[in-house]
Order: structure tokens, then sequence, then C-alpha cells
């Protein structure tokens, strides 16, 4: 392995967030969210680091070699290995809310098609599900828990701007979509964060078939 | 474990049990059909006891010390631990019907649309399908079989009193749906139940493809 | 195991038979196409007796003792267990083609819903597909397929005169559907009869969607 | 294993690709890509010749046994076996392109009613979505991505005929589809050969998804 890892951070800490990150990445490889090495991972170490998926790599069959050390402006620490392309994502969250832990962007065909479908309305707005109960500080089916869709752009700071617009003007947030692409979404832990990234697919794919069933 | 087992239920007999509630919960999940945490399980022990799923656990790798002792009030008996929140679902079953030793409950994508697509005509009748004579006492393709539709709520002695009314009205039950929820059915024992679940899952998705396919 | 095995069967030649009726039988459970224990298997033993599955097995763990020996009039032969209902369904087809060897007969959501869907118009036609050429004698994708959707009965006599009907008619037959309820197919060996079934469950799948999206 | 190894291929390389083209295939046939013995794989050996799966095997079950050698006419070299089919389709890709090193053709429900659907208008136009980066070369999702829909023929020159025909009016091709039929599509190595038809297969979905919603 050719990263270094700073004095501050036991070197025990980084492989076990990154072996934490490579066993959810195979989970979530295997339920096909990952195609064609696309979605990315993180998990915070520290106030000024994360460890990061490294960019391109096959979800399905990470090691600790293919995860690496950001700073929480998203540049490399330690390696000269390159970091996913949405790293700055990853890094907002991190920066925005001390209590948060792990980021996962994942890329599903129902995350990719609903971002597509509900890209004009700018958000997809869930209402009468159960499983909203599943996302942190929900308690009823009867609220409206809203999913932004961020317009796509090859342009990071662009979205990391629409994030940060979404947030300044107030606006409460537990994941987002971005158009034709996929699913953001973060918590306090590994578990939460699954829980989340579960509930979210199950509910947009839920919408989705609602759609299909109500034209 | 902290389950203390009352003296008048062999410790064998719990241990059984709850390694049958885990073994379905792990067959199930990996179905898919528990997302989030969500779903629960339980057998009877005897006329005053049953065992049941502890309340957030992941369905996918429940151990014993995941399933918990309640009384047929559905309260906690020789623990602290906080059993599932639908408990007075399944144990209103086991009082209604001494013949009944398991409830599943689950909340399968096509469980969860369907109850949205059927809630304003209140049930899903199901009728032409050679698969409804695996529900116990079914015969035919050609009767009709009723699977209500019940309003959610977070208060459960609401759901408790609207089965209770669909019951007290003489009305068969072999299994109803909880708007934008799950299902519940139940059976003498664990192969019955599970052949339930399997028909029920299989014939809504089938009337959703067919409504798909028809409009 | 309770079975008696005439004097003219070779011992090993059932055994042969029924461990490959078991381990089709589950594979085809884990792709689904055997819900809560529906659905029947059969292999030829000689001019005059088949090896089929006995009824009501979960058709995803059958063993030696699941598969029982009946007559070409569909009458247990050796044992008392009984037969699948269908059991009629398979003899045809060993009576009237001395060449067929196995017949299966599956029942999945995709099989389920065209069976509704086409009942109407009698029939399924498959034209334009490459995967047409996977059943026997099958050349090229421009000749129509024809696979008929006859009523459901719960009385057997009345599907077999009317597959009866349909050959007597001088009408080709790779294959039927029954309404409401599931497929049977058959081949010269296993492979081939699987071959039959898989290309058929694609082929219905496809027509299913083409539906959907030609609407 | 009755192939005959020319002196000028180390039989250790057809060896490694052998073993390469059945890996790959067992992993596309669990995923249901290959159904009723369709599709065929094939990888480039050198200048002159190419292994290829030969003809109706379950690609589920591939061995060495299962792989033999053409030369770039697509005629068996040092064996009776019979190609797949399709070879020549195969062969021409390396003969147009020496950087090209691996052909896959699927058979997925996605790919062959995505031709079906797509048939009239020749071919399927993606753009908008973030998975079009998988495709070597580009790297916007803003780009158009064009797979042309060529018609469906069992005399395999006027398929070479159709390809040839589009690659010398200059036009961009990474892959094509055949109408009923399925894929082709084919890379530097096998790691890019796969995430292009993993991202195709994805990206085919969306668009029967978002048609299906949109209707």
């Amino acid at each position: 392995m050719n990263q270094i890892i700073p004095p501050t951070i036991p070197p025990a800490l980084f492989a076990e967030r990154a072996d934490a990150i490579a066993q959810a990445a195979a989970e979530l490889a295997a339920s096909g969210w990952t195609p064609a090495t696309s979605s990315n991972f993180s998990m915070r170490l520290d106030a000024e680091h994360a460890a990061i998926t490294i960019s391109g790599r096959d979800k399905g069959h990470l090691g600790r070699d293919d995860i690496m050390l950001v700073d929480m402006q998203g540049h490399a620490v330690g390696t000269s290995a390159r970091p996913s392309a949405e790293t700055e994502l990853h890094t907002q969250i991190y920066r925005r809310w001390p209590a948060m832990n792990v980021v996962l962007h994942t890329h599903s065909r129902t995350q990719s098609v609903a971002s597509r479908l509900f890209a004009k309305e700018g958000a997809v707005r869930l209402q009468g599900w159960e499983l909203q109960k599943a996302i942190a500080g929900q308690t009823t089916h009867d609220s409206e828990l809203l999913i932004p869709v961020f317009p796509n752009t090859q342009h990071m700071p662009e979205l990391v701007a629409q994030v940060d617009a979404w947030l300044d003007a107030g606006k409460p947030l537990h994941a987002y979509l971005i158009d034709g692409h996929g699913i953001y979404t973060w918590g306090r832990d590994m578990a939460e964060t699954r829980r989340h990234l579960e509930a979210l697919e199950f509910l947009l794919g839920c919408e989705l078939d609602l759609r299909r069933l109500s034209a």
C-alpha cells in the first residue's frame, strides 16, 4: 500500500474503516447498485480526514489498496492516487455536519430512472409510506419526506453549490438525487447509512411502480 | 441472553421457536421482503405466551438474543427489551384463533405498492388464479379470495379495532394489508404460514402486472 | 422409501431419474418458478411407467422419497402416495409421443400473468425472436410459434380433452399454458426440456414487456 | 481436447483465454443474460486467430473443451468442432480494429425487448445518463451515444454487410443490437468489455423504464 497515514490517525482506524467500506461496497455491488465501476463510498476518520474509494475501481471487489485518505477539501493526503471525481460532495457533508460519519453514493437503475423522471419537479415527494420511518428523525408515514433532484454536471463545484444553496435556504436534507445519475445519503454510522440507502431505494421503487400503475 | 423464561415454558421450546423465527427471517430478508429493519415475526409458545422479534433489529441476521417473550396482551415477559411496535397485531391473531401458531408480517415492494393501489377499494379481490389453492381451505381458482387493506396509523389500537371489526362482521380473513405498509398472514405452523405468504406475494404481484398490462 | 419398484424396472434407473427430477426442481425453485409448493415434474422410465413428483411437496427440497411411480394412465404403482393432481397431463404427453421422456410444469409469475392476458385470444403468438430457435425443430425467428392457452378447471379430464382436441386437429404443440396457472413443456431429455422451458419463460417475458411498452 | 493449437500460438495463451471466456460466460449466465444456450464470446489470440465458444453449449458451465480456435475469416482451425453461428460478427470486429481483443454477445430480456422496440427508429439514442461515461472515450452525460439496431437475419453475411455499411459511413460504433436478438459489444480487454456490456444493459433498462413511465 502506498498510502502514508498521518501520525494523528491510528493505522488500525484507517484499516478498520477501509474494511467497512469494502464490505459495504461488496454488498451494494451484489445488489446491482454499482454498475460498471460507478458509485463511491467514504467514512470520516477525524475532523480533518476521511477514507474514500479510489476512482474507477470495481466496487464489488475492493481491498484496502482501493481506499485512500482525503482532507475535508477533498485533496489526496499521503498518496498519489486519485480519489473519486465526486469526492467534494462527500467532504461537503462532513464539513456541514460533524455528527455525520458515513456517505454512500450508489447508482441503481431505480435511482437513475427516478432522478430523470422527477428532475422537472426538482424533487421526489414521499408521503404515506411506513418505511419513511427508517430515515433518522421521521416518526410517521403522514409527514412529507422531500428528496431533491439536482441537475447533473461534470463540474463538481456547481453540484456543491446546489447542495449548499438548498441547505442555506434552511430546508431539511436526508439525501439527494442527481439527474441521470444516482443518490447520495449519509448517517452517523454505517448501519444507519445503509438503512437510509435501503429505505430510499425501496421508496423510490414504490413511487415508480405507483406511477406506472396509476397512469 | 437477558430473557428469563417462565417455569411453565420449557427452555428448549423457546430456543426452538426462536431459531425457527430467525431462520424464516433470514430467508425472507434474502428475498428482499424486510427492507431497512422493517417486518416482524412471531410464534406461539402456549395459550398465554408468544416469541416475537425485538424492535429494530436487522431481520437478515437474527439470533436468539433478538427474540423475546410476550404475553397475549403484547406485554414483555421476563425481559426489559421492547417488542416490535406492532406486537398487538400478532397477539390479536393468537387470541382470536387457538389453532394459529405463527404470524408473519413482511414489507415487500409488491406488498407496499399493492396496499397503496387497492386502499381506495378497501380490499384486493383475487379470482381466477390456481395459486389461490395454496391458502388453507381454498379448493378452486373460481372462488373469490378477499384480502382487506386497512388504513395505516401509528396508533396500534386503531389497527387492532379495524381487524376486530372485520372479523366481528363474520367475514373470512386469511391475511390483510395495511396501506403504504405491508402484509400480515398466519397459519397453523411455519410451513403453512410461509406457503400463505409466498402465495400472497405471488398473487399480489400477478394482480399488479395484470393491471399494468390491461391499462 | 415405501416405493416398490416393479421387477421390469432397474432400481438404479428409478433412482437416477428421481435424482434428475429433484435437481431440476431445486434449480427451478431457486428461480422462483415453483411458488408455494406448486409445479410438478416427471420423467419416463419405460413405455408403461413414469417417475413423478408426489403432490404438495416443497419443490426446492425434493429427495427420492418425494418422487413416485405412475403408469401411463396416471395411477400410482407400488406406493400409497398420491401423485400430483395434474399427473394425467404428463402421461398424456408420454402416450402421445414415444420420443418424449421429460415433462416439466412450472408456475412463474410471467407464465401466470401471460396466461391470463392471452386467455381471450386462446394463444400466445411468438414471432420475430431469435430465441424461438431454442425450441426443437424451429430454424428461424421468422416463423410463428403458437403456444395455446387452455381454460383452467379443477377437473383434469377436461384439460386432457382440450389438449387432445388441439392435437387431433393436427396443430403443432411444443408447450401450452393453462389460464391463471402455468406452463407445460416437454422434450426428449432433461437438457432439451430445460432449454424449452427457459426459452419460453424468456419469450413470454419479452412479449409482456413489449405489450407494456407499446401501449 | 481435440483442439490442435498451431505452433505460432503458445498453448498457455489459448488456455488462459479459454479460461477467461469460461469465467465471464459463467458470470453473465448467472445474471440471466444467456438464456437457453444463446450468446457467444470470443477473445483475440493474435493477428490471425481468436478463441470462441463452440455452438450450442450451456454458457453457464463452459470448460476449455467448449472453446475453439478460428481464423479471422471465421473458419475453424485445428478442430472439427463448429463455432457459434455468428462467428463472422466477432472476426469482423477483430479485422476492423486491431486494438480490440474481446467481443461479447449476450441476449438478455432487456436487450431483446429494446431491440424490438427501437428497431423502427434504427437505433437507441442515449443521452443524459452519467453511466454513458463507462463507454471508452465518452467524457460527459451530455453527448449522444448511438446504438444501432440492425434487422435480424439467419444469413450472416447480411449482418456483416450491415455493420460494414455503418462503419464505412464513418459513424462511431461502440456496440450494436440485432432486432429480436441481443447485443454485441467489444473492448481492448475483458474488463473494459465487461464494463461496456454492464453499462449498456443498465442504460437500455433505464430507457425502457423511462418509456414505460412517460407513456
